[in-house]
């Protein structure tokens, strides 16, 4: 191949189908350049890496739009020599970001629901909805870790536990993978760590926070996932942007992990290393950095892997041993998902439908098991079903309610005015008044989520004065940039609930008639203020299409609530960044008058049924550095309806050469039971588990004392195991076990 | 010397004289075990390393305190076998932490003024006034470099940039040893950069942070000002506590930076590593990790380094040499000072005075200097001499709102009710009725500084409808560990206005007077909300004991104000952290709602008359990486009355190898002009001033473009020089220069 051609492979170009589905043509955007048709013919006459997002740019029927990139794929595969088609990719976090595809509950509902097998099913149903219409590679899953609940794309993240994350996102992956699709790993690294929580500002972090907190989860979705690509993250740390890090993406990634797959730039990610990184003076220098550092594909379209890369190769500035190094990998991938094949088709096989009836039921599914029942103190919930109901609240009665910022109707049709959302969204309302047909529902809006004006008080407080209950429905608005109160570059300044709703809740309490606060949000909200005044709380984190039917369902009591917090919920809007990972003096303690405990802790959710943990047994015990354990607990639904609990092992270190988070997951079980049921959970608890960065940045395991607290949160231990560690410190390889491995038995 | 000689060196132990000075006696403190006098007895029979505070603890009057403390020292240097008394230690910060002693303004106060040599001078005095009364050490300056303005202990600090705090800081310790005390500087290191800004909260910071922000002012200060003892720091970073950190505390300090006094630590921090670090399971653990990182003297009183580590050594656990080494800096510090002499004394040498007229004067130039008008845009300021004003606020009328939480008067005697504070302290209130006596001033305090109380809001509204200008004095109240709102322990979930002085703030705004902000606060706060209501605001961090005069001669016009902002004045209360050291993506941009830039800019400050900026020359050429260039300006005082100008010179890195702050201070010059005088201020910069931490860990200085700024404040450029440095990437030695030297010529 030509230089030429191997720099052809290097990129994509953004195109969008017109609405009509006629022809995938090259897409305007505010960043790229406009091409003509004569560009677009001229363009992919050395062949083409990548197209961008066909169907996620605009809306566009889902059949037509895959007739329209089957042609495109031909005209590529016919213009250049070797017949080579191009990889199309597209967003996919919450359901495939296309019109009329299922809108599924966002990363943080699957944080909540700890449901690993029920995200992968999830997945795999996102990757064959993909292929249907002829898409190879999906942008997702979204690991990072929390660090900061103010930044605006929390509602993409699992949560603030690495191993939540993990285990989670390894699911994701599976299931994409299953169905044949490409697994993008993003924001490869620290991108949730940004001062102040401002998208794109610099992290600061130092080695440690960054291998045991921000790292795991991709190592263990790459090892136990197979994910076949990873996206280079925006952000910089500590000075070194990663999308020019070598040490990152190719010493880390590469050679330590033995990752074979492609690295993808995230849009427009290597022309920021020269205007807004400042560590490249021109494209050219921009594209150098990249792809010494080990970036193989240029995202969205061409800018500096173009003619500057080109020009410098030519020049000799730039070794054409890198070219040749990701035009392989991206070859290879290729090869891979069968493009280069004889038979190769881009037709789609059958009929196209992104929003089958079985992916609502899994939408509805997974939404039921992410709400979490914060508190209930005197048992309001769930609603009697004649009850007079004062439905209050800018949340209550908006589709877009339920959605993320990466769904297709809140990302792109917000551009589209006047064109429906493709897709069925019960709102709150419309569901409770489904789930209650006997109610009495009134409905007060009270405000907007952001507008000041609080004109509409009046009428919501008089609502909830003549009903027996209020559900004061509140939240976020998920938008891209500024336009919405959660998603990406819509960073909070603070933790105090959007606008005047704070305000709202006040005065819906003041009415003397018992709240039941829903939250349908993209980030956790300070509710300390509320504390002890509220009649029942309610968290759910955009929970998809199907969420309102699984809000209502949970008000109603169809469904029994077992979601549990994948982030603190703090008690109060300022003193952040917080998460619940902290050594003893990230905790309260004498010496600040701020108490940054939360309110709620990770870990926490209520159910209307009740558990007892009994006979654990296992840990107390000695073994070596290199050894393991079991734990083992019983737990027994003791109340008068189905349910399910989370069993959490928690692990902490009470002495250590660098300092410890006082208490983090190291396992989990979902385990759901029939009234009187039991069921024996059985943690193979090994030392790898324990393993941490010491000062020298290896990772090892120390000999010593160490606690295992089988938990319902992170601060609701139920059993304490003692064990001892003997031995020499060991420094663990790249085999060590990430997982804790457990196992559920029925007991008599 | 016996191993329990040796170790008795190493520690000290708290005394207060009591109130009449009738004894040095062992004192009472929550955490230190109270001694009787027979254990105080026996406890010095091998000797002593340290006495901890004796002025600092109690009300004693100086002149019987410095008599008790002699005798002390007599039976110390009488019950050893070697006769060697112990090192006395104070806190001297902004003022020797003792009754009826100057109460100077506080560091972040000195950094306001951008005046080295009043610093220097009022640290002279400080350590004369320790001298004088039998105290050797002082623990004193705070090099912290603010990175959350959140944080309590912000007041004790010198400001955001290290180049600022470095060169006032450096002042303050040549000040001190001048005088013959031995300078601690403080917190090394880290300290600062607590996450969310609580006390003692873990740092996440990488090493080109802490290598390139947080360390620079304490290689100046011991390279450059010859401080003799360095305190090891309680915070950790990135999982490592400073005080059990070979690398920083030995490698760094001793090794490479060639230090050889005393490292102490902070006040109980030894055994902080294994109650709230936990990386030591024992005391004994503490002491040993301690002791080989490099801390030679345990603070205040012996814990880790007495029977534990005595053990420790007897049992083979702790090398001897480690307590050898850490003997020898000690007692080799005691014959610097003196104190093995033949014709040692302890006895004071004549009358003791520790707040003379010259101190006070002195006090009252800096707090002149240091009080920084943000806003006059309508010339409100000066105030006529008859007007009618409205004294409003709780800060107005109240002493203790001068001064900072080390203040002997904030920091003890809140302890002991109804001792007078033993000096002189006029209010705002009392200075303005004194400045304009012909004025017509009415008082309304409005609001307590925390209370949430409004009843007095009437009446301060009142008072201000029947007056020309409304003057509202509002801030801080400095105290320890919750009791007040700025001072260690006392930190800020946000950046709003304390209580609710801010809404007292509407309040006056609302009446259509013209309001006088004026802030006497420890920290900056959020101004937004007023931005554009004010008639002018004027900003004094604490200024000490004569800053009620230094406040009220900026607003009758008797002082033209010179301060100039050492922390940046943000917008919005939430969005922390934040200082001006900011890369690009630090700064305002498209890709997140939230714009961090501050209302009032780093270096900001305006004055009552108007300078011009003349005939710069200089910096536009090429140069070697190892070369230098001048830069010259002259500024002309262009109004009417004499003032002071501050001459900023900022660098601007357009590409580096890692990301750079936009911009940051390199050089500085405070000039005083008389009426239509002028001065040419020449900059010989050195590429020195340019290295930052590369990614391998080296301090380089590397090729291409660089911009010298010259600036009134960091956003106001007055002229921009464009520098190209050629040659290869050069590393920086332990010789490198660290200040810009400047000089001043008067021009015709």
């Amino acid at each position: 191949m030509t230089l030429e051609e191997k720099t052809a492979q290097l990129y994509g170009v953004w195109v969008g189908a017109a609405t009509d589905g006629d022809g995938v043509a090259p897409h305007q955007h505010d960043m790229t350049v406009e091409h003509s048709e004569e560009e677009w013919a001229e363009l992919i006459t050395q062949g083409l890496g990548q197209l961008t997002r066909s169907f996620g740019t605009a809306p566009v029927d889902p059949a037509l739009g895959a007739q329209a990139l089957a042609r495109a794929q031909r005209r590529i595969a016919e213009a250049g020599r070797f017949g080579i088609p191009a990889v199309a990719h597209e967003e996919c976090l919450a359901g495939f970001t296309a019109w009329q595809a299922t809108a599924y509950p966002v990363p943080l509902a699957w944080g909540a629901a700890w449901d690993p097998p029920l995200v992968e099913e999830m997945a795999r149903r996102i990757g064959e909805d993909l292929r249907s219409v002829g898409v190879h590679q999906g942008l997702a899953p979204v690991l990072d870790v929390v660090r900061d609940p103010r930044w605006g794309r929390v509602e993409e993240t699992i949560g603030e536990d690495p191993y939540l994350v993990g285990t989670i996102g390894t699911a994701y992956v599976r299931g994409l993978e299953a169905a044949g699709v490409v697994a993008t790993l993003k924001h490869f690294a620290g991108y949730a760590s940004s001062a102040g929580a401002r998208n794109l500002a610099p992290v600061r972090a130092g080695i440690r926070e960054f291998a045991d907190v921000t790292l795991p989860p991709f190592e263990m979705a790459l090892r136990e996932g197979g994910a076949r690509s990873v996206m280079a993250a925006y952000n910089e740390t500590d000075g070194v942007p990663a999308s020019a890090d070598p040490e990152l993406l190719t010493r880390l990634l590469r050679e330590e992990w033995g990752f074979t797959g492609t690295v993808v730039a995230d849009y427009f990610g290597i022309g920021f290393l020269q205007t807004l990184h400042r560590v490249a003076g021109t494209p050219a220098e921009a594209a150098h950095a990249a792809l010494a550092a080990g970036i193989d594909v240029e995202l969205p379209t061409v800018k500096c892997y173009g003619p500057p890369l080109l020009d410098a190769v030519r020049a000799g500035q730039v070794p054409e041993e890198l070219v040749d190094r990701a035009a392989r990998r991206v070859l290879l991938q290729k090869c891979e998902l069968g493009l280069l094949d004889e038979d190769w088709t881009p037709e789609p096989a059958g009929p196209v439908t992104l929003d089958s009836t079985g992916n609502r039921v899994l939408a509805r599914r997974l939404a039921e098991e992410s709400v979490v029942l914060l508190d209930n103190p005197d048992g309001l919930l769930p609603l009697a079903p004649d009850t007079r109901i004062a439905v209050v609240g800018p949340r209550a009665a908006d589709a877009l309610a339920m959605l993320g910022c990466y769904s297709f109707p809140s990302h792109v049709l917000t551009h589209h005015p006047g064109v429906p959302a493709g897709i069925e969204i019960p709102t709150v309302l419309d569901a409770l008044r489904t789930e209650l047909p006997d109610a009495k529902v009134t409905f007060a809006q009270g405000c907007d989520v952001t507008d000041p004006d609080t004109a509409g008080f009046d009428e919501a407080v008089a609502r909830t004065a003549e009903a027996d209950v209020c559900v004061a429905v509140l939240g976020d608005r998920a938008g891209l940039f500024g336009r919405g109160t959660s998603g990406e570059g819509c960073d909070a300044s603070d933790l105090g609930l959007p606008g005047v709703q704070g305000a709202l809740l006040d005065a819906l309490v003041a009415t003397g008639v018992p709240v039941v606060l829903v939250l349908l949000t993209g980030r956790p909200y300070a509710l300390g203020r509320w504390r002890g005044r509220l009649g029942a709380v309610v968290q759910a984190f955009f929970p998809g299409e199907e969420g309102g039917p699984a809000v209502a369902g949970v008000l109603s009591g169809r469904v029994n609530p077992s979601g549990h917090l994948p982030v603190s919920v703090p008690r109060e809007p300022g003193g952040q960044p917080w998460t619940y990972l902290q050594p003893p003096l990230g905790l309260a303690g004498e010496v600040s008058n701020l108490d940054p405990t939360p309110l709620y802790a990770f870990g926490h959710g209520r159910s209307y049924t009740s558990f007892a943990w009994e006979d654990a047994t296992g840990g107390d015990t000695e073994i070596g550095t290199d050894g393991g354990c079991d734990l083992a607990v019983t737990v027994r639904n003791t109340g008068d309806r189905e349910g399910a609990e989370v069993v959490q092992l928690y692990l902490h270190d009470p002495v250590a050469s660098v300092t410890r988070p006082d208490v983090r997951l190291v396992g989990y079980q979902r385990v759901v039971l029939a009234p009187g049921e039991a069921a024996r959970v059985t943690f193979r608890f090994h030392t790898d588990l324990s393993a941490f960065t010491d000062r020298s940045g290896r990772r090892v395991v120390e000999p010593g004392a160490l606690e295992l607290r089988l938990a319902a949160s992170s601060t609701d231990v139920r059993h304490t195991a003692h064990l001892t560690l003997t031995g020499p410190v060991r420094v663990t390889g790249t085999g060590r076990r990430l997982r804790c491995e457990t196992e559920v038995a029925e007991v008599g």
